[in-house]
């Protein structure tokens, strides 16, 4: 009996122990890739009045006389979004992560996704922004020849509602 | 003594069948986070005669008259490297994976990261690769107003291992 409450009590241990503690590092570590996907950190949470919802953005490369592109990583929290606006000479996004939408004046909603690629061309008045259920990150290069963005009006909950 | 073989039988199935189920799982976790880190595909081998080692291209993006840029994403097998190469208007590189080579003539080469920004300045002779230990992706900003690339000799199996 004294053998059998020994096997017993290891049993207890493995199933106890050994099983959650295995289970615990391989959701550390799949918990480690998952954090991992953004190449760039998020940046600084923007404050400026152009867009509703919360957006980090981190400026990699700013425009000058000889790279006439800024290049900046943005991260957007669900639900956040850009207001309306024109980019003069125009931008190009790579979206890196999550579920978007991006809409030109005129057209419907297009959802877009990791891995799509948006070209606003200049002078064309849009807006993006993350979906209702899923962030959105993307790398922007915007072209700087021809001046800043130009802000518009904000997209109402209709314009946003009516992307599903 | 049944109720003891029938307790050891229970630990050896838990031993020998239940932990490298739930180990195999984990790794599969792991994997596919890790496959995932990747926004875009790979695209294509390269076939072009101005690098030794294995790269993929995807090319994202093609300059033109609005957009005065190229964009692709480039990814390298281990070792792989460009030739010396020049751009005439200038690239950016944005480090999405692994560890890399960068070095312009006549300084030493730097090791650059993931997340790391290099700007090749134009008509700056200069080469990038994958380091001995690791693969390495960027996402290549190439200005296209002042025409195509021009290549230069092969790097030297001296001017590589200098870089250690």
């Amino acid at each position: 009996m004294i053998n059998a409450q020994y096997i017993l009590l290891k049993m207890k241990i493995m199933k106890r122990v050994v099983l959650p503690t295995i289970l615990f590092i391989a959701t550390l570590l799949t918990k480690a890739k998952a954090q991992d996907v953004s190449m760039f950190p998020k940046g600084e949470i923007s404050t400026t009045n152009n867009h509703t919802g919360t957006i980090w953005l981190n400026e990699l490369s700013v425009g000058d006389s000889v790279f006439l592109n800024s290049i900046a990583f943005a991260t957007y929290a669900v639900g956040a979004k850009l207001d309306w606006h024109i980019h003069p000479a125009g931008q190009i996004l790579l979206i890196t992560e999550g579920t978007g939408y991006y809409q030109e004046r005129g057209k419907a909603v297009q959802i877009v996704h990791r891995g799509d690629i948006i070209k606003c061309l200049p002078g064309v008045a849009h807006w993006h922004g993350a979906s209702p259920d899923s962030g959105f990150a993307y790398i922007a290069i915007t072209a700087t020849a021809k001046g800043k963005t130009i802000w518009l009006e904000r997209v109402t909950d209709e314009e946003y509602k009516r992307a599903k």
